[in-house]
């Protein structure tokens, strides 16, 4: 009998944001399988290190930076095929993956491969979004209000709808994409009411108003707002 | 010195879906607060039951059923102030909350009339949103696609409206909305996109597809849809 595989979310960053079950899947894991990013450390794995046992077996999965999408689906290949080689002799294999598998989460490119082959249970993790709005201070979304989550990568137009149409609003994986949504942000007379927040619940987390935030924002920042008024008062 | 209120998202409802931090904050807690409804039983407790410290205090928000406005406000600022009491004598307060603390989240009515007056640590919680797509092994979101959250309760032409502007759609607090909601879905061509979860994470879990929804949804249940071709493949 195969293996199960176990996509699990880590959460945003510090460690403590993972959930119980993610913690006593990794602590009595025998094989993990993590991303990597151009032979770099992995910010999966170091969320959940000081609970990976010692000596275990872990498939890294190299991607390429991010624009040579070619290579990344290798890499993705490439590592599902040595998961897949590990279920087959009956082992289980957690596979970390930062905020939530599914919500952005590379643990996706590994689903799609092996889904419908083998069992696999996909364990939520607390996501950038709320855990960016608990430090900032900031409820996001309440009652009847809508939420919409959008890729700072977005073409410039298509943003400016997008934000336009919206309410209350998360902006990810801002990084060189902030002088762009900047300018969106005030042209729509929202900059004023803009967060800032850099890797959120980590060490080096920064929150600032948007007309403070740094010119080179990392991947792992993202801009919340909210329009209306306070309707919880 | 005042105490530290600490508003804990649990997370979606079965028990090891909450943090390693919830945890913690629950089995250390001297005194606890949690909103329950109608005089019936709180779900918010009901996950965190097994780690509440036997003989500790406890302080219950009774809210009116959903429509009235004014005495639910009026139960928070019960609430509140018996919180407050709690904090000025130094003692801390963990209050719960189902999911995450500023994502619908009951918490956001406590947080707006304690902030600024005490010192407060938000706990971000696992969403329902990506709770019910890891339960439906549906990858909700990917890439620079866009994902909008729309509470169910919305009037039938607003939903209608932001639903054909969107990409990954989740509908929340659906319910006695199912009919509606499911109209518009189907005016749209999207009825046989979408998946239906009610109480994900929990023994009495429903995923099914929207055709063979329950005509009686309860308030914790959800719809999923996405649009776009598998992009991650």
């Amino acid at each position: 009998m195969s293996g199960t595989l176990y996509g699990v979310g880590l959460g945003p960053g510090a460690p403590d944001l993972m959930t119980l079950r993610a913690a006593r899947l990794i602590g009595g894991a025998t094989c993990i399988a993590y991303p990597t990013l151009a032979g770099g450390q992995s910010f999966a794995r170091s969320i959940a290190a000081d609970l990976i046992p010692a000596g275990i077996r872990e498939i890294v999965m190299d991607l390429p930076m991010a624009t040579e999408r070619r290579s990344a689906q290798a890499a993705y290949d490439k590592g599902a095929a040595e998961i897949a080689a590990t279920l087959e002799t009956g082992e289980d294999v957690v596979c970390f993956c930062e905020g939530d598998p599914f919500f952005y989460g590379s643990f996706m490119y590994v689903f799609s491969r092996l889904s419908g082959r083998y069992c696999i249970e996909v364990v939520p993790g607390v996501t950038s979004v709320t855990a960016c709005a608990a430090r900032a201070g900031l409820p996001i979304t309440a009652r009847n209000e809508t939420l919409t989550i959008l890729p700072g990568p977005l073409e410039e137009d298509v943003l400016r709808k997008r934000i336009a149409a919206a309410e209350s609003i998360a902006l990810m994986k801002v990084g060189r994409h902030l002088p762009k949504i900047r300018r969106v942000l005030t042209e729509l007379g929202l900059a004023d009411r803009s967060v800032y927040v850099e890797r959120a619940t980590l060490a080096q987390e920064v929150i600032l108003p948007l007309r403070d935030a740094p010119a080179d924002a990392p991947y792992f920042s993202m801009i919340l707002l909210t329009k209306g008024t306070d309707p919880w008062l």
